[in-house]
């Protein structure tokens, strides 16, 4: 693809983004976001073929963004158990700002999990990696014990699904919850991590 | 309440959650309960002031039936361990047979989260003393290392909404996910739990 149509494929992606926190995914029409871009309709779908393509490209953006922030902090000369502890909470982080702040964007993620299940899963399997490799190297370096390196990686994702996943973090806002430093505490022993100081 | 009139209630609540199972809460209207029962809407109404109280005393009643199979299985005379795993086990079971093979009572369950939040919120708070209470006699026996009981109780049961929560449960079934076993395995070692044999 070349830069001019990469930086229109941006634009769209970007306007419709703004569209579905504004008014939700439902409500926004590709009309509007080409209206809102001033071009036709019939050019928003050279680039996508469907408003569930558009969707399917904003939920994947999203995505992307935080598997960079945490590929960033598994790269650090840290412990595993410090590199995994600002894995979870930077994942916590960006999806409360995006999704809590924005409780719009429930639609689109919602969206993303029943139609697009193939980019939701593909980015679980990308952020089940980063997890598993902290966790063989927390268990090479003998921070961790842990008998299968990959149960573990979807245990401690399990464990985390209610500071990860958008609808959650707004059901369960008003329940007595352990805040996300409590929960990693839990998950970390939960790894057979002995906190610094510990017998 | 007499007990004519609790049969009546009973049977209002029978009947609705057949329709909720069947067609959904949305599309079930209170004319349809009351034909169903041969009486009039007026009827019904003289017990249950609107769709939404309705909607109310099934999701209660099936949560009262989930708190009594827990209470049963927590005042067994066993190792509290085993007893809570029996207590997470029990409650996933129970709600995968209500709701994942039902999926329409999904909509019953949401719409609760929703606008019957004290409902929800009464249940939790009384499974959690289920769990509270096996972690206290756990820690007292020598079989849970846990600093603060309370909090615990809550990363337990946070890090096993998974298998609890309807709409997770269909979610999450099409990723690699630990089976319930594997995940309460986990779950107790985060309360310091050492298996037998385990050094």
């Amino acid at each position: 693809m070349s830069s001019p149509e990469r930086d229109t494929r941006r634009e769209i992606i970007e306007t419709a983004e703004g569209f579905f926190r504004q008014i939700g995914y439902q409500k926004t029409t590709v009309a509007d976001i080409a209206k809102s871009l001033r071009m036709s309709p019939a050019n928003v779908y050279r680039f996508f073929d469907s408003k569930k393509a558009i969707n399917e490209a904003v939920a994947e953006r999203a995505m992307v963004e935080l598997e960079a922030a945490v590929h960033e902090i598994a790269a650090r000369k840290r412990p595993a158990a410090e590199r995994l502890r600002e894995v979870l909470l930077a994942s916590h982080r960006l999806n409360a700002a995006r999704y809590v702040e924005h409780h719009h964007l429930h639609e689109m993620f919602a969206c993303a999990m029943e139609e697009s299940w193939d980019v939701v899963r593909g980015h679980i399997e990308r952020y089940d990696a980063v997890l598993d490799a902290l966790i063989r190297e927390g268990v090479a370096g003998g921070e961790f014990t842990v008998a299968e390196p990959a149960l573990a990686t979807r245990c401690v994702r399990t464990a985390f699904v209610r500071y990860l996943h958008p609808l959650l973090m707004s059901q369960c806002a008003a329940l007595p919850s352990p805040d996300a430093e409590a929960m990693i505490d839990f998950i970390l022993i939960g790894l057979g991590h002995r906190p610094k100081g510990a017998a």
